[in-house]
């Protein structure tokens, strides 16, 4: 059955078109620059690639266009729209209201809307998105995948802020998370790997590194502490984000050195994290010039892994006991020298990395700690569209 | 020797008069309402105690009625007031300027007056207690002892935040941490009882509850992380401080819901912590009502234990592995139900706690961990006032 995966941004659209249940993806792509004359629109499919540049009006045109290129004669993959069964949609923010997928309904749609307060630069657009599936792809059902979901198993102790109550009560204000998809999706995947050792039980933290990035303790399947927060600024150190900062240094910009909250809020959300200690926000290139002795970046690595660190022993004690840690997403998958430095000096947590098996490099899941490691140390490539396909074509099923 | 030790606020000055090296008191009290007709002063000996209401227009005459006290002919301790040879003043924020005692000089003076920015409500009280006591004991030697100067150990990856470097360079902006003097105390204590059992390094994690809350991991005795930051805001939850916050809420409560920042800070300071989760601040209080089955109460009291319990894992792996934790201030010292919501299922860090030793009320330093207990859990009472004395009567031999 054919799924079709819209993520929806501002002025962009990832879209992914992927045979259900096999899990082939047939094709993939990208729109962007949407609303200007020079919009770009990518399509991939095995063994063929493509790219235009024309003018897209709004999204409307986007999805029409995209399907022009899934239903093209020459290097197409499907005969007509109305084959795709199912459109799959991200959501960022499901806010209380949604912890596991559901179909599109009105209903649905407003409590939606209702959420864009809390994420008023993404739920909009997701927002958008669908309303425009709804009419490009009338004959398919529409079925929404929220980034919040997994993470709505939260206990209370952990998801509420030591703030004055009535703020959780009457403004919903509370620990979301976010990444959900993709620490459900490596966290099963994981689970997988530890059956095989014959573990009924699993104790596992994930650890999505990527331009955003975020941590979940996850126990038996189901997240019980996440290292963002209301919004996704918290948390780890990011390539713009700070991540966790004191307040008084918030209130410290404002009253004493004369920033408006807004400006403060900007420094921390694009102007910190490994931009602000390094000048770069590009990993690869911070390590290269570590490498070369650059003090600044040896040091913004340090600070970045020690992060990952605290929040890796935290979690062993919010789970008490751990199985595995599992890295995922850009960072997490591909940087040896990320994973090295948060996996050093942990002996007593049972952590043993294999130097030779951090090294290798590959795009599937890897057990990379030592045979003697008393919790396993994995790397797990995300699947954020695979991930969506499958929840929506389970729900359809 | 005589060393008067002083810690001086805005309308109150805390007064303890200790005989060096034998380390006892020989008296002490508190002075209130310091510029009101109805200034109050309390003196006590053994034995003995008096309490008068006067009018005190000032610090100095504060110092002045306390020395007359010091010195009455019937339950005076000294002849006159030239026999106090030290004056040790508590100054809370010694910036980076100062990692350790120092006696107190023009240029020291001048240093705790360029740190007022950082600690508004406090630096400029210390220092007017250190002037009027030059005045008042001028013939005695003056010593300054930092709350922060024991935390000037951390590594840089510790204290420096992920925001534009430039904000630590040029601004001073990093965390510098508070309780200093109290975490030095305990943890010396500390490391006696883990030598006798031959133990030559340690590994350790004060746990200062009292009005403010913080944790400081101590490596061979040097600390190298503490939760608290820039100011004594963030880190565990407090009486009516939020501790640890995501910074979304306080750009949402600015932007959405149209506080000031003045404001916000105000309602993480004051109106926040266990007073905003169950309308006390009175742990007591909210124990009492939680044993009568307050679901608020018991939720406040499962997310401090929580919030602390993370932060002993979090510097557990900071320290690669735990001698003992310890719990010290009123709260650590006094409250059973506090230290056992901790210790429970913290069996992966090795932590076990006697169930009966924990309730005994002492004031003694003990170790309430079970004999398997991999790491010890110690309750040592904290007495600043006595480090204080112990600094200063150091430095000036």
């Amino acid at each position: 059955m054919n799924v079709l995966v819209i993520n929806s941004g501002s002025s962009s659209l990832k879209y992914q078109l992927i045979d259900m249940p096999n899990e082939s993806v047939k094709a993939n792509g990208l729109i962007e620059r949407i609303g200007a004359e020079n919009a770009k629109i990518t399509y991939k499919k095995e063994g063929f690639k493509t790219s235009n540049e024309l003018p897209i009006k709004n999204h409307e045109e986007a999805l029409t266009q995209m399907n022009s290129l899934l239903m093209d004669k020459q290097f197409g993959v499907i005969s007509n729209k109305n084959v795709i069964k199912i459109v799959g949609h991200r959501v960022v923010h499901g806010g209380q209201s949604f912890s596991k997928t559901v179909e599109i309904t009105q209903d649905v749609k407003s409590k939606i809307q209702s959420l864009c307060t809390l994420a008023p630069l993404h739920n909009p657009l997701n927002l958008k998105g669908i309303e425009v599936a709804e009419r490009v792809f009338s004959k398919a059902q529409q079925v929404a995948v929220f980034d919040t979901a997994f993470l709505q198993s939260l206990p209370q102790k952990a998801y509420q802020f030591a703030i004055p109550k009535s703020f959780l009560e009457d403004e919903d204000i509370r620990a979301y998370g976010f990444h959900g998809t993709s620490h459900k999706y490596v966290s099963e995947k994981a689970q997988v790997f530890l059956k095989s050792k014959n573990q009924p039980n699993s104790k596992l933290i994930s650890i999505h590194l990527g331009n955003g990035c975020s941590m979940t303790a996850i126990k038996n399947g189901k997240a019980i502490d996440h290292s963002m927060g209301f919004g996704p600024a918290n948390g780890l150190i990011m390539g713009t984000r700070a991540g966790d900062i004191d307040q008084s240094v918030i209130f410290y910009l404002i009253d004493k050195l004369g920033y408006s909250a807004e400006q403060v809020n900007n420094i921390l959300l694009k102007e910190s994290g490994m931009l602000g200690l390094t000048g770069s926000n590009d990993l690869r290139d911070i390590q290269q010039q570590a490498e070369a002795g650059n003090e600044d970046c040896q040091l913004a690595l340090e600070m970045n892994a020690y992060r990952i660190k605290k929040y890796i022993g935290a979690y062993t004690v919010a789970l008490n006991g751990l199985d595995a840690i599992v890295f995922t997403a850009g960072i997490g998958e591909n940087s040896a020298l990320m994973r090295e430095l948060v996996c050093k000096d942990m002996d007593v947590l049972g952590l043993q990395i294999d130097q030779s098996k951090n090294q290798l490099t590959s795009k599937e899941s890897r057990d990379i700690s030592k045979a003697n490691s008393k919790a396993k140390i994995l790397v797990i490539p995300s699947n954020e569209e695979l991930e969506i396909a499958k929840q929506a074509y389970k729900i359809s099923n």
